[in-house]
């Protein structure tokens, strides 16, 4: 698979569990998902810094899924090969041997989308 | 599959898997396996109530099988669509957007055993 | 100091700091904040049992500020001694011994309002 | 302050708090805590080896009260500074820069007593 | 006290402590601490972003001190107050209303540096 | 699949997936590896209780993968059954029965390296 197949995959199936969601979710559900929409869009910090932020944060708390969206997203917006490791070691660093796992199936998916 | 089913299956999973740790399982965790049942069981709060007690725990805590668990004892005890959703709406303030992926399969999951 | 002082002293101190903060807030902190007042309004389910569930929650993820703010709303809204207790029992037994001294601490805030 | 003095202010502190608890605490909660107790008596690990495993439990999950505990229950049962910081590099190598603060907090606690 | 005394203070307090940990601190503690500093250090990403990760992954482990050391970092390095609110509001969205008690404090200790 | 087979998948996958990831890996992330290993070197304290202070920390973290290393390597280095299930005794009370679900699996892998 090529990349955009990998990005298109993921994207899908989070948008149909969405759906799913969405059908018994209230105001406040909804409320919810649209600030964490927001909390991305570009500001007073680019969209680039933020997309890094949201995966270091993922990272530290152990999220596969919000890693590898943040991930995605950190490609799509011009995250290089190095600036994604040095946000992994900060994650590493702060979050301790813990995080390991998700770091080696964070890497393993950065590797099939740069290859 | 219908509702049964789905219930029995991770049920008899959930069975099995405790019998290898009961051949193992010391005094102590034998112990502790008998609080938590026992932490559930009607008392000044409605059998109702501590299920979603311990779904909304289980889902900050973000933990996929005890929110499957709960959750089916939940539906079994009759809570509503809209007050399964009011529990997690409570989980997703609290617990922030780290949690959505696990509401995403929780929902995916209610949503099943619902229709 | 009597109930009302002892309730009132930490609602000021926290409205005091939330003014602070929405100085520098913009719009997705401020809607979170709405957001997060909402869902602990009535709905399918009683406050009564809101209130509890952000005890529970507030509990296994062991945040005093969070304990404190819903132990006087429980209050407030007609929890009992005994609720209480089974409330605090769930939390122990799904968030483990790592709860006992934010229990400790909820237990004594309890008592200095029930005396 | 000398060391005995120093262990019974906290230990006494501790123990005050629980009474309180253990006024408005039901069978779970009361039951809970024998748990506590037993899990930390000697078995097939001696007492020293299950201090050690409590303290490496209390530092990753940071909690300075637990942590303080076990650091006291520690000494007593003759760990030496050395075993000490071997556990603590443990802690810290799993939990991250994030467990630095309690690390801080422990070695000066530490340091108390032995000096 | 102006904006230096209060780093100073702050910063006094943790070279003190993070003296004791070094008398009794073996190889892996300290290269563990190397790390740490290094991890911050100037790279592909520049010190500014670097801090703002620290900050955000401080944030949603709930960690005071943690944040509190990033914080003074950020202002030192040129982070303005929107783009803090920015960072904090990401916090916030990932890591729910449990993070909002250390919000509080860290916008309580940004606005003393800046007023 | 015998015992020696189960621990070289398990360690073959993990040693492929650190390839990777020591592909794009600087120093820091490096240096972190190093360290990691030398933490459960023998010292003052011997590897067996460092593999089982590795253990109960993975295990009141929930981190499956490393539950599996170091239940692995605690079995290399003699750990009894006996033992081994009180290791689990103790994270199973401080971390609570949001555990459970990583004991039943750990005592699953260790009951088929066993028999």
């Amino acid at each position: 698979m090529n990349e955009e197949e990998l990005t298109s995959d993921f994207m899908d199936e989070r948008e149909n569990l969405n759906e799913v969601l969405m059908k018994y979710a209230g105001k406040n559900i909804k409320r919810f998902f649209n600030i964490d929409t927001n909390a991305y869009r570009e500001g007073a910090l680019p969209v680039k810094t933020k997309e890094m932020l949201g995966l270091v944060a993922s990272t530290v708390l152990r999220c596969d899924d919000c890693i590898e969206y943040h991930l995605i997203r950190c490609e799509e917006v011009g995250v290089s090969d190095e600036e994604f490791q040095e946000v992994m070691s900060i994650a590493l660093v702060v979050g301790g041997s813990i995080t390991i796992p998700h770091l080696r199936r964070a890497f393993a998916k950065w590797d099939k989308r740069r290859s």
